[in-house]
């Protein structure tokens, strides 16, 4: 096995853990347990499509450490360069799952976590060097203050080393305000080749349509590319799901997908896998039309890994949606 | 703590039994456990806004009467005036949630409760002084003769002691005839200050619009409030929910839910206690506005009992709905 | 009890592994286990709408071979017919429960099952004396060779006692080619009374409207009466069945059900129960309302085994839906 | 099939219900369903070693009813004497699965069950004629007056029909007294030809080691077989079983099973049904024997049902324990 | 109800975690919850012997708040001086069952939890005037400086209120060495009126038999009673538990329970319970009896939290154990 | 990452499918997925001991040989030389937990499985060169023809490369008669430079103690060392492990376990790896105290895969049983 990995991401994973069968957190007697952590989740799907991915982040020695660890490991992704320590613990979010008119929601107990503790001059970035694309998103800068370092300087290594930058901003309301973001990431996204932009019209204040806040987007910060999920929401239960992007010309996803929604997490981080995949095929039509695909299979798959196959997302690229049991 | 609560109810509370995942009864190899009743509910549901609330019933010294007595307990309802007995059993009934064209289906197993032994004389009603309001159901004079009685008996020293009452319909087809109930409940109607009467077409063969509806009973019975749940059911997991009422004027809520069902149980209990609370604020438009939230968020939640919080309900009043994941 | 069955049926059961709640096979800890096959479905099918039936296989005596058995016997359908052996294997297959976009599906491991090993000469066919109708599909001549022969054997039995034959196409792209099916089930359908042809047009290359189909494989194979489901999918979890058949004249089945999919499994199984029970009362409206109302029915209840009620199955070709919960 | 069976056995079976994983019923949030019914748990031990049987009983017409008919069915119990009723209920139990030193233990809820109303007159029990053994046991003249009576007649009628006589006394303490038992049981064990008296010595004051309390039934009553499990418990997970009988003479298991309980439940039934077998066989020796196997498998099962096939009693009996993993 | 309660216990309660059947937490795909903490245990126990409890802790307002306190409601304790607060967070603990030779283990997740930041003058400890034991444990003291400086507060509170001190020591290596167990207890053991020493051995360097080493302890820092339980493991899942006090005079505990182990936790808290309750009964012989006799009782109930009535321990002090089913 | 591991091993891994809560196959209604396989188990306890491993099978192409991939991954074992393939199907296996007198059971599914097409030829075993340990069992050998040649091929190769052998002769009288296992592993075991014989006596008929069977089997093969456990069962939940080895000198574990079974499967394979780990150290002391502590932790984890760390094995091995509750 190489170093040159096609794809490098950096970020917190945690122990999810939900409530069954709809159940408010108050009322349960048993919680569900998934791993979940946007950019772990990132490198899990750009493996499942075939790209060798690694994923850099910070564990506690424990057994929830080890029990995130196997998840990365148990889908082939590169865990050569986590690092492991004795006092932090295992960050945890609870997840309760709605039905309309209650909306799904993230408790967040992560604060103090090992991830959260990752600091400037722990990684040896060097090693992008030869890889295709480093990933991260704006949760790993919402984590802490070396984290945000961490952030910098993971993003500044790779551009000496000519790997790509995709970051998404991914903002996370209960970390912190648009304000906090905007600071923060308004450096950060100058830098950056790809930016998802789902949620950046809260922070940098951009109004309008998808279209508009993306062109707006890329002229401010002078980014290549800028793509954006599109959802319409007829329920918790249903949502219709596609994508725009601008890069040397605008782009559109070939399909609306009507989803019937399992499971809402990790749907943005598939979409990015997607993406990457297609951008390094070098066609952003493929890099939205991966994209969607994967989030839309996403959403029906329980958990935050996308259990999706390269076999399955080509079909349903190709040859679009057939709903019928296969037997 | 006072006995001067904001809200009693009376009424039976039963072990709910119910296959998961949409088994029928017939195949169940499992059987889920909550505890579901309609008066209880109320009691759970006022105080989950903030009301203090006590809830009268007879239970049995078992351990299914100590799960029952829990499930108040944990929410805070007063449970001072529950009366034990050595002999009666606990109410049962199974419940099989449903999916179209098969609707949900309740097979009750409650004669000879604790509960439907409860007779006249047993509860000093005389702690009613104090006591805003009073709330019980169609349900309980339905259970035996002399629940019959003792609910007479409740609503007649309520009445006395200046305590407001608040009456459901609450029409269980499987319990008696609309015949026998319309015997029961006509002198029973005209003694209350607020009517919800969802199920009252049936029993007193009115007919036309639920407007119409409301206008005829208050007339008929000179009742001071008539309330409504109005529902159009688009399958078993799909509805729409609103109200209207009478009082002073018509009042209507103001947002129809299109609501993605979980669970159907404790919905019009939910929104009697919404009911409750607004009209105790003596705003007719806060209590079908409340009465509508509660109902539709209870539906989204599994079991009998209402978790939702008041912050939740004020802000779907106030805000209206965010289906997107909160995080 | 006599051998005089209403229906005898011909086939496999297996062992049926899904993972629960929309999980993919590949992250699945657990499996929940139900008994599956065409053949026995329309046997308990049967049963529950009254007729008595007999369900002819081969089984290994093991105890997966003694789980399906109970099965059969659980829901009165006769297993006096049914061969033991001792080395074949219990088929078994996996199924995968989708949400739009990804549909269901199975994964078998029926291979070298003692079914397949099912051979003419097994089975002493003399007792379809009597019977009224012997009922198999296109799956068990697609097991193997010998199936293929035992399953000419019972037709042609069938047709010398005087039983009429119903047959339902079934046509499993995983088992065999359009091309090997055609090959196989021409000269079979020839012979049959009764014609299930669902999935006929992928295998005769018949193109057109349902009506058409239906139309055509009557004119070329001179089949009595043949008729179809007709389902619209707006998703994996939600779809409209109905049905028509083409007999002494056209028929369509009376109503159009809008249903929320809890199993898409046994739901042809159902259809083909309702049919055989409309056609052995001489009604093809019959047939197809009892049809279309089982086959509903069964869309809404977990597992292949439809547990329906006779007196649901009057009730809802009689009344037609009623969404509101019965208690 | 023939009406010509080994055993016939009449009593109540019920719904038991239990919490998992050693729960107390107070806490439980979930219930594992299974039947259970001595009477029922014969008819199927006796099956399960190969022999004809029917159970007679009375059954609510609701799904509660049809999920204990297919337990009886699933076994291949004959069920074609069971009376089914509009009003009844079915008997349900909770059973709380102890550990020392807790003990297990039942929570009856059972009055006014189905079963409890069987009338002297509702069976034609000239079926028995050509039976081999009719099997009850003290439960059943325990449930109601009516109850007694139909016991009386039925025992009467299987000794005009030349039929056998098995009965096992089975004392509930939770259902009437000694003194209550005394009266209504003396009466009938005078007319039996094999009587288990395990809970003997409670009803009838008889002290001493079990072969003392043995002789003395056998004098004082004049029955051919008296019979008796043997039980040393070291906890409520861990027992030791045997069993004696005094017929022409004294008999003693050959083996005393040290056994893991998994579910204490059926336990006495199943050596009730190896005991009708070697009985049956003309062989007391024989009988303790299987009856000591069997109680011993089943406590190793989980459910009122022993699920042990014959060929792995035959091994018990034959070649003795073997606790090494079979594979 | 009044404020003059008869125990009132001072500590963090937590939500416990842990995977199902012996399950280690690398491998858990869900875990069970229950809530557990010694001081709201003690708390429980104590209301379910008949003694009215009041509960003080510091708890987080969010769902894992409530969930925490609808267990102390639940069980009746009383929770008027619990204080919430905006920031903090629900403390966790993740529990691995074991069995020989591994033991069960805790990870502990419970830093800055809301109740760590519990600080001297949140609580009105007046209302301590009245009560008539005060209880907490070594657990409080450990979790935080502010926290130790509250529970000198409680105790010295409850001194001058002439309310009684029962403390446990309740050493937890993970929380702190005993070192500094020490020097924090030592000058609060002074203060106390009964001391639980089951782990003090390890904190002051006590060597010897329990008697010895409580004898030693209360000549050492002046305690009117010290008492201990004493345990013998033969395994994980088997113990024999038994108990001494000194106080005017030596006690033993009259009975050695030889239990099966269901669940370890709480089983010290459930000593702790049964000894308040013979203690302000002022019999240390039925302190001891019913301590030990809640103790083993709790080892065979899953959960922290206490589920014998009342009933059954008077019953096992009175009657001894009887380990056969009650039916 | 090197391929110079420290040990490689050969053979299958299945799908392990077993009813939960010592239930019977026959009555299952879901089924526990873990992923069992002796040498995979090898692979990972060695992994689990910080050596690094590779594991060689051949794997379905469908979701299945996805699930059994990920096992091996997540923890650690190399898959780089596993072979994929179209057609063959997932091996898999039923377990039974039993409780005494019902011993635990298997039933294999595995005929035409992947893995059992194995050939030789299709492995490049030239990679070994610089392994140390190669491992497989006398499974591999019975699961075909071409299976055996394969094993015989990999041990000639890893002869060639200098790389140790072990193999372990795994008797399993489910797949191949003790004639047949002695015709083939006879010429086998002569190779082997480590000889696992637990099973060894029934193949080749050597009779007597433990040390004899292995003295004599080390003389008639010439294989340097020979190792066994040695197990005494006292119930099937509870067993004693200890070892025995010859090699240069006779070898005793030095402790004998007493262990309460939570899982018997995979307990030789860790068995073998914690052996192999002291056999790398050159030191037989430390291979069957490592050995024994292996297995010893195993049986207390439920699954075939043993989840113990590094760290609770060498305090198993140096301090000693401690089981008390850790925290």
């Amino acid at each position: 096995m190489t170093d040159r990995f096609d794809v490098v991401t950096l970020g917190e994973a945690m122990i999810r853990l939900s409530p069954p069968n709809h159940q408010r957190l108050e009322q349960a007697n048993s919680l569900d347990v998934v791993i979940g952590g946007a950019e772990l989740s990132v490198a899990v799907g750009a493996a499942r499509l075939g790209l060798s991915s690694s994923w850099v982040t910070k564990l506690p020695k424990n057994a929830l450490g080890r029990r995130i660890l196997n998840q990365a490991r148990e889908q082939s992704v590169d865990v050569s360069r986590v690092i492991w320590t004795a006092d932090g613990r295992a960050g945890l979010y609870f997840l309760e799952a709605g039905a309309a008119p209650r909306p799904s929601s993230v408790l967040y107990d992560r604060k103090n976590s090992a991830a959260s503790k990752l600091a400037p001059g722990e990684v040896d970035w060097r090693f992008l060097k030869g890889v295709r694309v480093l990933h991260t998103t704006g949760i790993t800068p919402a984590l802490s203050e070396s984290c945000r370092e961490a952030t910098v300087e993971a993003i500044e290594a790779a551009k000496k080393a000519g790997c790509k930058v995709c970051f998404d901003v991914n903002y996370r309301s209960k970390l912190w305000s648009p304000k906090e973001a905007e600071a923060v990431l308004t450096p950060i996204v100058k830098m950056v080749d790809v930016l998802i932009a789902s949620d950046a019209a809260t922070i940098w204040g951009v109004e309008g349509e998808p279209e508009q806040v993306l062109r707006e987007l890329k002229k401010r910060f002078g980014i290549p590319v800028v793509a954006m999920t599109v959802r319409e929401d007829s329920g918790v239960l249903r949502t219709r799901l596609s994508s725009i992007a601008i890069a040397d010309k605008r782009y559109k996803g070939t399909k609306v997908y009507d989803v019937e929604v399992v499971d809402r997490l990790g749907v943005g981080d598939s979409f990015a896998a997607g993406l990457i995949y297609g951008y390094l095929r070098g066609d952003m039509q493929t890099a939205l039309d991966y994209g969607d695909a994967m989030a839309a299979y996403k959403t029906s798959i329980p958990g935050d890994v996308n259990y999706a196959t390269k076999e399955e997302i080509d079909q349903l690229v190709e040859s679009g949606e057939n709903l019928r049991i296969q037997r």
